[in-house]
């Protein structure tokens, strides 16, 4: 994957308005959406602080780390969260697994 | 990679612990010691908070996502950062890559 770190930028923002603005439309990416759509919040914003990209060692994917705020439901103190996604590249993009962290101080 | 969990813990500890005593111990595992070791601090302190390991897409990998907190010299307040790894078994281990960042809140 030549141009990983504009796949890179261009899926995390896609990723994150999709999740905030309705789950369900990750279906294409994933095989846990059921799980997605059950997550016990109604309304959640991701504001994304960092995208780093590096190679995978597996030539049609990345790995794809990001850092930012979560604000869900009336909370108003955002959250510190860290994500990591493997991404591969098969006809089209799908999520071969991810893992998300909130970070406490 | 069978038992990627327990890996993925004791290279974490370890890496942190060779890192924070001598860099130039990194050397086995990594191909730009010359720029660890020339990191402009003295004295470094990592305090892990979370490891998470995920499956590679190759076999014979994993991608290791840390979150934790650095002090550095005589730095009082630690800074929150996240690094991911990815840990290669091929007749011992090493770093494909990885990514270091500082959160910023």
């Amino acid at each position: 994957m030549s141009d990983y770190i504009s796949v890179a930028s261009e899926f995390v923002q896609y990723y994150y308005q999709t999740f905030d603005s309705d789950r369900r439309g990750l279906a294409p990416l994933y095989n846990i959406v059921e799980k997605l759509a059950s997550l016990p919040f109604a309304r959640v914003a991701h504001k994304i602080t960092t995208i780093d990209a590096q190679p995978s060692i597996s030539e049609n994917a990345i790995v794809i780390t990001v850092t930012g705020q979560l604000l869900v439901d009336d909370e108003t103190k955002p959250q510190q969260y860290t994500q990591m996604f493997q991404l591969v590249q098969d006809n089209g993009f799908y999520i071969f697994n991810d893992m998300f962290r909130l970070n406490y101080a």
